[in-house]
């Protein structure tokens, strides 16, 4: 865990290593999944059937529910659950899907002074992938949060694609597909299951986005086949950085930046307050409740390497210009005046203002979407919506004397530009 | 060039080659693309001289003026223009101007049901590179297409990276870029300069956000850096479809088929009609025009190469299923009634309406933006906007009755994800 001061001579160096550290992975994959895209694409279902033998120890075979978990096996594990998760994961779904309800796009279709009728027509694609891991990261939060803003898009089909290592399936998992009303889901996971979903195989048809976490492989398979197909963006491991004065209790704080740590190693929790002291009340309460947590392994480690705790003189001057620069995917507000601070804050993923948000709630049941920014993205990309799982098609109608009224520009302009079927294509209709 | 008659017993696997043909080049440019972004992010400016100089056989030295292009050189090249020239340009980029401010999303601040305030505030991001290609492809109006939208979002500093082979510059992008306000030039290009703008130099500094058209080093730059810094599409060769009932002038669109093959031998120009006659009369009028075009040879070449003749027998029938599959970049409705033949083409990237708007209209004047997904990439992802140089952030405020209200569910869903940091990020607050 490291500390800075803004008052030392070295923070300015010490804060922008902070800014440049990625934490990601430098692991060569790139070789690997493009060899396993190329087999996909080649050889379909039967190198499908051979890297899921091998990476999970699980046989496709002649048997259709060894490759396709059915419907009915869905609402089975939806009706098995306990009645408290049955409610909480019905709030969050309906919060979410109310949410990104409000997020469909506005087509345009307008005449302008040239009488030249303009717009644009926004449509969903039709046939969505969903990547849901394995083993520690399979949550069922994520299903929802990925499956309903295509769901409010209007997408066809959607597909899950999951592992089942040594066949075993997370029973949470289905139920959310179930609420989902997900279409398919195949026991596929790794690179080949990003390629099958691209490219498609005999058995599976291809989808046209694709989304949802997943490892290193997962990842570098999604970003070679944008293009092919649409994609989320790039993820990386997740991150928080709260803004704190001393008025907030250290215990709310350490348990935020530990929601953070708890994720996985490589998390990052950062906090910027203007109290030394309460500084270092947090650093105490997040010792104390770490080691409390049955995942304080993983918290523990994230935040020994990657938590910081940052101390500048003026929080309101300070702050919200060190948050730029972090650019953090979540980003708590906990001072006096959240809305103020807000308004000086241009890059982070998600905000959260006040002390009685906590990120958490985010994850969950708030309604916005958990998919966001990491790495510093939320200076150029943003969460996930429904807008992924949608296009616009503009179009343009003009009559003669529209065409006489502007086309002659257009031909003007294709000249220079040395296009002359270009300028025909209009002169020819003005003869 | 391919004759497809959809009563022929062999169409539906003739037509389904063309789909599936992406006529876009298999180079193996990725591991060259790869070593230059390593050398420019270790050696930064070092590497640009020494690449521009091979690529470009051009000296960027101790004079500022060999790096970048001042603004009065761009004022010049304004100045320069023939009156007809300088209307024209003035005219699209008022018209383009006006179409992208249309596009400004509206941000969302609103309490639900439960009393938690919810929302998403849009803001530009700080920095846009637009590359610009040397050679044929440097297009005045695609600086247009591409700036404007970064201005109209509100982006701080607009970028342009553009190769000036033996010195060589571009009087009419240098003007365009006076109209559209471009902070700074830089004669670099090729993969080199996408990544310079995305890692930046000592000389550069980074940007957020990187479009424009290029030559396969500069798109798998791009698609490599996706991540490092948001990007435009994957772009790939032009494409147009025209659907056309026998009552057009095959003249026009004959004109409007060359308008694309001229663009590129691998462009593809089909045209769908319900009448072999008609498309007979096509061809004859595509030959006449070719021949007396500047551009014959491209335009000829992917004429014969990729251009098609698809008859069908009812036109509203089957051929908005066609156009569906192919997903043009570019559909012309010529038609008696376009309007509804739209309300059946969902995957297109843009529709022209009716005999009197042919595409090259799109192209510069009419106001939509001519960056638009190629290679049936309208499936999934949708022209140029404003929204590509922008970014959301949502936001979420609660007091002690909402938490009380939705928290419990986020701590019962947290803990049966195996994740008791988050719970007790919510029951420490509720105690």
């Amino acid at each position: 865990m490291k500390r800075l001061y803004s008052t030392d001579a070295g923070f300015e160096q010490q804060f922008t290593r902070m800014v440049n550290d990625r934490r990601e992975s430098d692991e060569s994959v790139a070789q690997d999944v493009q060899e396993i895209l190329r087999e996909v694409r080649r050889d379909g279902d039967n190198t499908l059937r051979n890297l899921t033998m091998r990476f999970d120890k699980h046989a496709l075979t002649d048997d259709p529910s060894s490759w396709r978990i059915g419907k009915d096996q869905c609402a089975a594990a939806y009706n098995d659950l306990a009645s408290e998760a049955k409610t909480a994961l019905n709030l969050a779904a309906d919060r979410i899907r109310a949410y990104h309800e409000g997020q469909l796009p506005q087509d345009r279709d307008y005449r302008d002074d040239a009488n030249v009728r303009l717009g644009a027509r926004w449509s969903p694609v039709e046939a969505a992938g969903l990547y849901v891991p394995g083993g520690r990261a399979a949550y069922p939060s994520s299903l929802l949060m990925n499956a309903i803003p295509a769901k409010v898009a209007g997408v066809d089909r959607l597909v899950v694609a999951t592992p089942t290592p040594k066949g075993e399936i997370n029973a949470l998992v289905l139920a959310a597909a179930h609420l989902c009303e997900i279409d398919e889901i195949w026991r596929i996971g790794g690179a080949q299951a990003i390629a099958a979903l691209a490219y498609g195989t005999d058995s599976i048809d291809p989808v046209d986005v694709i989304t949802g976490p997943g490892n290193a492989w997962v990842a570098e398979a999604k970003r070679q086949l944008y293009g092919v197909v649409g994609i989320d963006m790039v993820a990386g491991p997740s991150e928080i950085l709260v803004i704190s004065d001393n008025q907030s209790d250290p215990d709310w704080v350490a348990a935020d930046l530990l929601s953070q740590a708890e994720h996985d190693p490589t998390s990052q929790s950062i906090l910027i307050t203007d109290d030394a002291e309460f500084a270092e009340m947090v650093e105490d309460a997040v010792d104390v409740l770490c080691a409390q947590l049955e995942t304080r392994g993983v918290a523990r480690k994230s935040w020994d390497d990657y938590g910081a705790l940052v101390v500048v003189e003026d929080l309101v001057r300070e702050a919200p210009a060190l948050a730029n620069r972090l650019a953090a995917e979540h980003v708590e507000l906990m001072v006096a005046d959240p809305d103020t601070m807000f308004a000086d804050i241009r890059h982070a993923g998600s905000v959260f203002l006040g002390r009685h948000t906590p990120e958490a709630v985010g994850d969950y049941v708030a309604g916005p979407n958990h998919v966001l920014p990491t790495g510093r993205r939320a200076r150029f990309a943003s969460g996930l919506s429904v807008l992924d799982f949608m296009k616009r098609t503009s179009f343009i109608e003009m009559d003669e004397a529209g065409l006489r009224e502007i086309g002659p520009a257009a031909a003007t302009l294709a000249e220079i530009e040395g296009l002359p079927a270009h300028a025909a294509s209009v002169k020819v209709r003005l003869k």
